[in-house]
């Protein structure tokens, strides 16, 4: 197993991307390669005293910044960290590639450089987030914000299979966002992917409403990829939100000061059962290749876990399932 | 001033109405009309052995059910809760109409009823909640899920006046929804929208990014029905859910239990700060009539906020300001 990584990517990059190889490692023994700028990587790995020897680092030049435009950076920058990594996969060097860089720039640079698997138009990123009842998955979040019906039947059956064959889950539910349950409600485009996904063979459980989004009513949530984007980064806020200000009136109460301190490990149970950048990241569905989008603000811990999941696509080589399962609609 | 409310509205109408009734004519004075079936509105304030002399009661035969497709029963139920109660706008016989019933039903029933403002082509159903610097607001939730960018726009000059004659706000700012904060960012739509918002004389603060809908980024934050909407119930689903996490995990951890006991007044008013339903209800900005529109699960504390503000849009004739600025414009 060999899975490569953007070492230039996110926020904090490239420490974070190391500490998290780093970690991946040592606890998983597969070979990980780091692309990005040799000297910049070899001079942070070097923070290491000893680190594990199956680590390796592919060189590239160039480096996408996280607010640069997607579409421009791909087609001039032909030695970025992401162009790099994608370039690995494509040609079998590895197995899987990770970048908690530019998103656009990921999802132009696989789509370009590996293609779409075979009867998809268009790829989709899914959130894997955990929920009352196990974990569940929302497509698309971000890569195809302006879809027709049948890339939403696509991600559906996509992440039919995804459930299936990565999450173990025997019949997985697929619901669709909308304002409410009945099929009528809507926008013209709902109502048409409403139509398509009743035809199909999918355990189509109907519309969902935002508010049974995170409570893992459907193992998949199907949406455009404009009002998902919006739908995690609400969530992302409200989250960071409630966290400031549960401190800043436990701040300003003695009592609730010790109380806190008190509840603290039941808290940080909480905080991680909600962290839902713990799962590791985000695949990239419908491209040729394991793709896995990380959050840009990942943990040197979601990293290691992106990369784990990366060796998981190929393990249960969740593409060839995608495309059969695509072929026999 | 008086103010009628849908007794017949909500998820637990009519007990919890009558209950906000009866608490907003002891405080505020106001002459109130309950709208509904007499016998059973006569039934339920009966539960009160005195109640204020300030309560009417204005009989409506038909009921329209939570569920109920809006367009359908405004046709065949002339004589529902929600239609007499908007002929009470109508007529003058009341300064301001409140319903927690099916929204669907209340937008196009007002809409139809009383007509929009002169220059306003769609209503759009602004919600008020509380962030970190006071309160902001969103327009629509789901009045117009399918708008044109000029609704936006009037979106904008409508909450920029509600803030500035009800909130009290200098230069309210105004910010549109999308997925990047680049102008270059979301769907053509949003784009189109985000070209009239930048050359109109508007305060606009350009795109915002779903993390910062709940932060008092922006005062008013512009979006379609359909986003608006999920958005929306997200927030609320998630607001569900943390509460639940929150008590299992205290649940399981006597000394969590304890430390929580000690932090609940934090916590309440925590709790009291995030709850926007407080605030009271929705305003339905654009149509000729103050009408708002509660939550289906409204408190009788909320019911009674949505009749303050119900006066307020009248004291501080919001219309007539509203109708002001889009000629200005």
């Amino acid at each position: 197993m060999r899975i490569a990584i953007d070492g230039m990517g996110g926020d904090r990059a490239p420490q974070v991307v190391v500490d998290g190889v780093v970690m991946a490692a040592e606890e998983y023994g597969y070979d990980i390669v780091l692309v990005g700028d040799k000297t910049i990587l070899r001079r942070e790995l070097s923070r290491y005293k000893r680190y594990p020897d199956n680590i390796y680092i592919e060189h590239a030049s160039e480096v996408v910044a996280m607010d640069e435009a997607p579409a421009v950076s791909v087609r001039k920058k032909r030695n970025s960290s992401i162009a790099v990594g994608v370039e690995l996969i494509k040609s079998g060097e590895a197995d899987a590639f990770i970048s908690a860089g530019n998103t656009g720039a990921v999802v132009c640079s696989a789509t370009l450089g590996l293609g779409l698997l075979p009867g998809v138009e268009r790829p989709g990123i899914a959130i894997v987030f955990p929920t009352f009842k196990g974990v569940s998955m929302m497509i698309d979040v971000g890569a195809n914000i302006d879809p027709k019906p049948l890339h939403l039947l696509h991600y559906g059956i996509m992440g039919d299979a995804y459930c299936k064959f990565i999450l173990n889950k025997q019949k997985p539910t697929i619901g669709l966002l909308s304002i409410g349950e009945e099929a009528t409600k809507g926008t013209d485009f709902v109502k048409e992917t409403h139509k398509l996904l009743e035809e199909s063979r999918l355990n189509f459980a109907g519309n969902i409403e935002g508010r049974d989004v995170f409570t893992g009513r459907c193992d998949v949530v199907l949406c455009d990829g404009f009002v998902g984007n919006v739908v995690l980064k609400v969530a992302e806020g409200i989250g960071g939100a409630i966290t400031k200000l549960l401190k800043s009136q436990i701040k300003n109460s003695p009592l609730a000061k010790i109380g806190a301190l008190m509840s603290k490990p039941a808290f940080m149970r909480l905080w991680r059962d909600l962290d839902y950048s713990e799962y590791g990241g985000a695949p990239l569905l419908g491209v040729d290749g394991n793709v896995i989008i990380s959050h840009g603000s990942s943990t040197p811990k979601a990293l290691k876990n992106a990369i784990r999941r990366g060796a998981e696509f190929k393990e249960n080589e969740l593409n060839k399932r995608i495309v059969e399962e695509l072929e026999s609609y």
